[in-house]
């Protein structure tokens, strides 16, 4: 009834969302097994970890490592996470990253201050060398990501006047710079987002920038994932972010009990996916194992439900056998 | 953009879907305080617990019992479930059970068997003589309830055709007998549905019966509970089943972990609801503190999330504060 996308693309964050998080660093051969194990699930892209502040979020010190364990598997890219040059550079000197031009935007100015250390506009700024430095050395522009694009818990509301505002100034720096920009990130990094907000926002973003594809960076932190992410397919989105087995959530992001989910669920968004009869080259059965992995690894239940309940594989099945 | 109701009723499921799942029987004294912390959150109408055989669920041996604990509070429907003669006259026997008019109805054989020890077709029947012992009774005609009528466990997909063989049959049946009836429900019993079937389902149930009004009762085991409601919104539905904190799951329905997730979590969707601006009469932070005593009652962390995160108003509080 609505024109969803015929296909979706996922792009895995659960190694890093979910370990950024945990006081506890794990060991390193556990989250070596789960980042081979995703990769044999059909998922194109999965970010590892991320090149910060190992003093701030002590679960990613050992990033370097990490990389040079994982055995790569031949057209999956191994992406990372930096959020100023020093990162960036890290990155770069990290055998087997997969880099990829990214640019980073924040729709709060408090929650820049909070995450980064830096105002709203001071991060624009910056994105101007991040740009330069990606020319040097070569890497190409992948994407855009404006986090907090749907409210922020230090500033509240954020209004729609705040994204379209980056993606104005964005637009223009592209052309000046004659820049291909193929994806456009909004993230709704510590749930507000809402699927009317979701709409508004993606409308709004495609009318200033059409040309670009629009993915969705969401976290189901207070139980409007899944609504928002089929409010996304309904607008055609057709790129997100996701962790598997819901593994995640942000460490700064202040909520009440300490316990608030990490991103949407991937194997249960592939599986509505899949009931819609979208494409996603993804292998559902194991994925779901792999979730399983990340569940045995992490040492208790994890907030996935496909996961718990099994998928309708078996019982199809079972139920075409019958008939026969 | 949709066309989504100004208001939506929530008929909590919790007290009974939470504790009809569990091996161990919870101390009266909780679940009466469970059902009266319910009570005061503007909920109209709370399903106690079900007049079902002992032997079969144990958790709710001692219905009669609660149902005569409980301090009722004025304008707060107080219901029980039933699927056989026996469970009506049961709950008829005792006092303080809103009784209301409920038919059953199974979409699939197979889990009638399961579930209610007699084919859908013999369900249809003896619905007939329920409506003969509600006339008897002076028991207003409340709702008729067709199970499984997404998908089932173990007969596999379910044509809508099962569906809406159903509701003509029911139709004629009420020409027949000149009796109205207010609501029909739908329910996902084992989580088949996703939010294309849902509103292909809706609207073939509308074109049979135009004047009925559609009620939903959705389990959220695979995840997409979320994105299902929204799509019943989609639709103008405006009438849930629900489980505060997201108790409960169906004690039959054969899942693999034995760990599948209930319904659709009332305080989540509560929450999504208010977000999109549509009325539900329920004040969200009493209910929250609900579903935090439902998960110290149960004692281990439940499947909500909003209970985990705490909804947004203290973040809207705050940042209103600061700009002044």
């Amino acid at each position: 009834m609505s024109k969803l996308p015929k296909r979706v693309e996922f792009h895995e964050e659960g190694p890093r969302e979910g370990f950024q998080i945990e006081k506890k660093i794990y060991p390193l051969a556990d989250r070596v097994a789960l980042v081979e194990a995703l990769a044999e699930t059909g998922l194109p892209h999965i970010q590892v970890a991320s090149f910060v502040n190992p003093k701030k979020v002590p679960g990613m010190a050992d990033t370097e490592q990490l990389f040079g364990a994982i055995k790569k598997k031949p057209g999956v890219h191994y992406t990372g996470l930096w959020l100023n040059e020093q990162g960036f550079l890290r990155a770069k000197a990290t055998p087997g990253v997969d880099l990829q031009g990214k640019l980073s935007y924040y729709a709060s100015d408090r929650f820049a201050m909070m995450n980064n250390n830096c105002s709203a506009a001071e991060m624009r700024e910056r994105s101007l060398r991040w740009l330069d430095l990606y020319e040097q050395a070569g890497v190409k522009l992948e994407s855009a990501l404006i986090m907090v694009a749907f409210g922020c818990n230090i500033q509240g509301e954020v209004p729609i006047s705040a994204v379209t505002d980056i993606v104005r100034w964005l637009h223009g720096v592209l052309k000046q710079r004659k820049l291909h920009l193929p994806n456009l990130y909004l993230a709704d990094t510590v749930g507000w987002a809402n699927p009317e907000s979701i709409k508004r926002r993606v409308a709004a973003v495609r009318e200033i920038m059409p040309e670009v594809r629009i993915g969705l960076h969401l976290h189901d932190t207070r139980g409007l994932g899944g609504a928002n992410f089929y409010a996304a397919l309904e607008m055609g989105v057709d790129l997100f972010d996701s962790s598997v087995a819901g593994l995640g959530g942000c460490p700064f992001c202040g909520n009440e009990h300490g316990t608030a989910s990490g991103n949407v669920c991937t194997e249960d968004m592939v599986f509505l996916c899949h009931e819609l009869g979208i494409e996603t080259g993804i292998d559902l059965e194991k994925l779901i194992e792999a979730s399983r992995l990340a569940e045995r690894i992490i040492g208790r239940s994890l907030t996935g439900k496909l996961m718990h309940a099994g998928s309708l594989a078996k019982f199809r099945a079972a139920a075409k056998q019958a008939a026969e």
